[in-house]
C-alpha cells in the first residue's frame, strides 16, 4: 500500500520522560493532526542501578500504551511507527517490555540510536519552522539523553547524542527533591564534562540560529517568560534568575512557577543545570522554542520512505562508498537474492515488505567488513553494521542485517538465529537465499550464469540448473556441495541438480 | 642504537613448513649475508583438528631455535626480528610456544597477519630482483598459507593471503602419501574455491611479470627443469607433466624427481595441486622464481624503521585520514603523553623504545573508533585496531595498542591487562599516562594549558598544577577527580594538586 492510500499514519515516541502519540492524515505533503496525546510515564526513573526496568515501571508504560492502542486500530502495517529512545536503549531487559508493547499495539517497536534520534528530531524541527538558509543548531533535552544537531534546511550536518537528561540528572543529583548549591554545582559540572566531547566539533561548524525542542526547554522558556524575561524563549538572564530562585526554594516540591506543570517540578532542577551547562559550553545567549520534534520527524521520515526518498538507501550507499566496496558484485547479489525470493516467497511465507527490504540490504552490504580485513570479513561486517550509526535504521534492523552478514559464508550457526525469537525461521530462510545468491555469483561476473529454478519446502531448498550445466562447471558444483554440507549442520537440506 | 651501528641484524622466519634464519651485515644499503640456515620443522603438520600445536611439534621447533640461538648471542634489542606465520596464527596454544621460544632466543617473537606477511614477501622480492617499471605479481606458496601480491617497484598495491599451503593440503588431501586422481581433483578444486575470493580483484588490477617465491615453487620449478621443461621456471606444460607423473607413481614415497629433496616428497602433491589451481585461476603460463622472500623482507623492513621510513607511521596516518579523525587533537595528546613519559620513565621503568612507540601509537589512534559511532567509541577503536590489516604491525603490537585504546576512557578494568602476563604493569602505566594526556587536553585546544609536574611512585601518580590554576579551572579539577575514582578501582592512586 502506498502511504497516500493510508487512512492515517501515526508516530509513537516512547521517551524516557513521556510517551507521545501523534496521529495525522497526510494531505498534500502536510500533516493534518487528528490526535495528539502525551503521558508522563517517566520510564527512565524506573530503571535501577543494574539497568533493569522494574515491573512497576513496565506496567505504567504498558497501561499508557493500552490507552493509545484504541486510536491505532485498523491502521495497516507500515502506517504506524513506534520508536523507543534513551530509557529503552539503557534497559537491559528491554526485550521483555518490547514484546509486551508490540502485543498491545499490534505494531513493531523500534529502539533507535542516539544519533538516529537526533536526525529525526532535526527532521521534525526543520519541517515545523519557516525555511531558513543558514545553519541551525537544534537542541533537545530529553528525559535520559540530549540531542544536538547542526542542520541546514532539511539536512542534518552533524548529529550528536549525550547520555544526560532531566530525569536521569534529577534522580542522580537532586535525590528526594532537595536542591542545594553543592548539588546544583555537581549536576552542572557533570553536564559540562559530558559536553566537552562534542562542543569543539559543534563550535567549529558554527550556526546562525538556535532552536530548542522538547518539554524541558518549553517549560524553562515559559518559566523565564513568567519571571519577566522574554516571550517564551530561553535566555541567559532567565536561566540565572531561575537558578537563584530554585536555590532559594531549596526543594522541588515548592516550585511554584507559571509554566512549570506540577508533574514537571521533580525534574526541573536537572533540566535547568543541563541547559545552563549547554548555554555556557556553546556560548549561547538565547534559544527559540519549537514545538515540532521527534514524533513529527518520525512521521516525515515514514512518509519519505514511501513517497520520495528513503534515507536508508542513502545511508547504505554512503557506507559502501566509504568502504570502497565492490558495488557491482553487491548489485549482482542483491538482484539474484531478490529474484530467488520471488520464487519461494509464497511457500516460505516471506511476503511481507520488511523481509524483502532486509534481504536486499544484507545483500548490498555483505562484503562491507573487507574494509577492516579480508580475514573473517563476515564477522567484521556484522560488527560494523551492528554498531555503526546508520541513519534511518532501528537497532533491530541493524541487528538483523548484522545476523545475515555474519552468517553469509562458511559455517552457519542456527543458534545465532534463536535470539530473534518469533523471526528465527524467517531469518534463517532469508539467510539461505542470501547465501545462494552469493554462491551463484561467486565468480563475480566473470562467468555467464544460467537461469535456475528454486523449489522450496520446509527446511529444504531444491536448486535446478539447466541439464548438463553443472557437469560443465565443476567449480560451481563443488561450491554447492560444500554449501549443502554447511546447511545440513543447520538442519537444512539443500539439493542441487 | 641506530641500525647502522648494529654489528649485524637477523631475521627468523618461523614458517609452517620450515624455520629460517638470515643473519646479515648492513653495508651501504645492501645486506651482506653472514649466515643462512633453514630447517624443515613442519610446524603446520603438528597442529591437530582442535587447532592445538602438539608438545612434540613444539619441541621440534624449540630444538631448532636452540641451534639458531647461538648465532644471535650478543645482538642488541632491535637487531633481531622473529616472525611467526600461518601455523602460529592457527595454533590456539601459540602463547605457550612463543614464551618458550622467546626465552631461548632472548628476542621477542611476533605473529604477523597474512597480509603483513604478503607485504614483507613483496619487500623481499622487490629488493632481490632487478628494478622493473611495470606491475609484478608475486606468489608465495607456504606450508600453511599462500600469499599473493601485486606490486610496483617497492610498493605493494594489493596484498592477499589465503589459508592454503602445501603442508596443510598434503595432510588433508593426500593422507598417508597416497596420490589418486580423485584425491588430486579434490585438492585442486578446494584451491580453486579459495582462489575465487581474490582472483577477480587481482585480474582486474593486472600485471606484466609473474614471480614465485618459496621452497614449494622452487622445487616444482627444478622438477620441471629436470623433466625437460624450461630452465627452472614453472610452466603450464611442466605442471601437466608433473601431475601425470605423480598420478602414475601413486605415492609420495616413490617421488624420484631431480630437484625434489627427500624431505619435500610428502608435501609435493599438495603444492602441485595448489600451483595448478593458481595457474588456471589467474590464467598464467609461466612463473619465474626468486630466492628473496619473507626473511629478506623482514630485514629490509627492520632497517627501514631505523634508517629512513617506518611503514608503521604511514599505516597509522593513512588509517587516521580514512577515518577523518581529528589529527590536531591526536597530535596534542601524543605530544603530551610522550612528555609525561619523559618525566616518569626512570621511576616506572619505561625506558625501552617499544614502550615509547606504543604510547605514541595509541595516542594517535585513540579516537579512531568514532568512525563507527561515537557511542562506546573506545570499544569500536579497539576492535578496529585489533582486527585491521595494519602494515608493519605484528598481532601483539595490535593487541597492545587495542588494549590502550579500549582503556583510554571511563572505567579502567585491570583484568584486561592481566592477559599480557609479563607486560601488564608496563601497559597499565602507559595507559595511565595516555588517560592523563587525554584529560589534560579534554578541551581540545580551546583553552591554554599550563605546565605540570608529574611525580610517579609505585601504583601512584601525583600531578602538580601551578598554584591556583585548578581552582580557577573547576572543570579540569572535576575531570581529574572523576579520573582518580576510576583509577582507584584499578588499585591505582592519582593525586592532583
Amino acid at each position: 500500500m502506498r502511504s497516500k492510500d493510508f487512512p492515517a499514519v501515526a508516530a509513537l515516541d516512547l521517551g524516557s520522560n513521556s510517551f507521545h502519540l501523534l496521529l495525522v492524515k497526510p494531505a498534500h505533503g502536510e500533516l493534518r493532526v487528528l490526535e495528539k496525546l502525551g503521558e508522563k510515564v517517566q520510564l527512565a526513573a524506573a530503571i535501577d542501578d543494574n539497568r533493569e526496568l522494574s515491573e512497576a515501571g513496565m506496567q505504567k508504560g504498558l497501561d499508557c500504551l493500552r490507552r493509545f492502542a484504541g486510536l491505532l486500530s485498523g491502521l495497516p502495517t507500515g502506517a504506524v511507527r513506534v520508536v523507543g529512545t534513551s530509557a529503552l536503549r539503557d534497559a537491559r531487559n528491554r526485550e521483555r517490555f518490547i514484546r509486551r508493547a508490540e502485543a498491545i499495539l499490534g505494531h513493531p517497536v523500534e529502539v533507535i540510536s542516539g544519533r538516529e534520534e537526533a536526525r529525526l528530531i532535526h527532521l521534525g524541527v526543520s519541517h515545523s519552522l519557516a525555511d531558513f538558509e543558514g545553519k541551525r543548531l537544534v537542541v533537545d533535552i530529553g528525559g535520559g539523553s540530549s540531542e544536538f544537531i547542526i542542520g541546514q534546511r532539511f539536512e542534518a550536518l552533524v548529529c550528536e547524542s549525550l547520555h544526560m537528561g532531566c530525569v536521569g540528572y534529577s534522580k542522580r543529583y537532586f535525590e528526594g527533591g532537595k536542591i542545594t548549591p553543592a548539588r546544583y554545582a555537581q549536576a552542572y559540572t557533570a553536564a559540562r564534562l559530558e559536553l566537552m566531547g562534542i562542543e569543539h566539533g559543534l563550535n567549529r561548524l558554527g550556526w546562525q540560529e538556535v532552536i530548542g525542542a522538547s518539554g524541558t526547554i518549553r517549560s524553562i522558556g515559559l518559566a523565564c517568560q513568567a519571571a519577566g524575561f522574554g516571550n517564551g524563549e530561553v535566555t541567559t538572564e532567565g536561566i540565572a534568575w531561575l537558578k537563584q530562585h530554585i536555590l532559594k526554594l531549596g526543594s522541588a516540591d515548592k516550585l511554584d512557577l507559571d509554566g512549570v506543570k506540577p508533574d514537571r517540578r521533580c525534574i526541573f532542577a536537572g533540566g535547568l543545570a543541563i541547559i545552563e551547562a549547554i548555554f555556557d559550553a556553546l556560548k549561547l545567549t538565547q534559544m527559540q522554542r519549537c514545538e515540532g520534534a521527534l514524533r513529527e520527524g518520525v512521521l516525515y521520515d515514514l512518509l519519505g520512505r514511501h513517497q520520495h526518498e528513503d534515507v536508508r538507501e542513502r545511508t547504505l550507499s554512503a557506507m559502501l562508498e566509504r568502504a570502497h566496496s565492490d558495488m557491482e558484485q553487491a548489485a549482482r547479489v542483491e538482484q539474484q537474492a531478490l529474484a530467488a525470493l520471488e520464487q519461494v516467497k509464497e511457500s516460505w511465507q516471506l511476503t511481507e515488505p520488511w523481509q524483502r527490504e532486509l534481504l536486499g540490504w544484507a545483500a548490498r552490504v555483505h562484503e562491507i567488513g573487507q574494509v577492516v580485513a579480508y580475514y573473517h570479513y563476515h564477522k567484521h561486517g556484522a560488527y560494523l553494521i551492528e554498531h555503526a550509526d546508520l541513519a534511518g535504521f532501528s537497532r533491530q534492523d541493524q541487528q538483523m542485517i548484522a545476523l545475515l552478514v555474519r552468517s553469509h559464508r562458511r559455517r552457519l550457526d542456527p543458534e545465532r538465529f534463536e535470539d530473534f525469537a518469533g523471526d528465527s525461521t524467517t531469518l534463517l530462510r532469508l539467510c539461505v537465499l542470501l547465501r545462494f545468491a552469493i554462491l551463484f555469483h561467486h565468480s563475480r561476473g566473470s562467468q555467464p550464469m544460467p537461469k535456475v529454478q528454486l523449489k522450496p519446502a520446509k527446511n529444504q531448498l531444491e536448486v535446478q540448473f539447466p541439464a548438463g550445466w553443472l557437469a560443465a562447471n565443476p567449480l560451481t558444483q563443488a561450491d554447492f556441495e560444500q554449501e549443502a554440507k554447511w546447511l545440513k549442520r543447520a538442519r537444512f537440506k539443500l539439493a542441487v541438480h
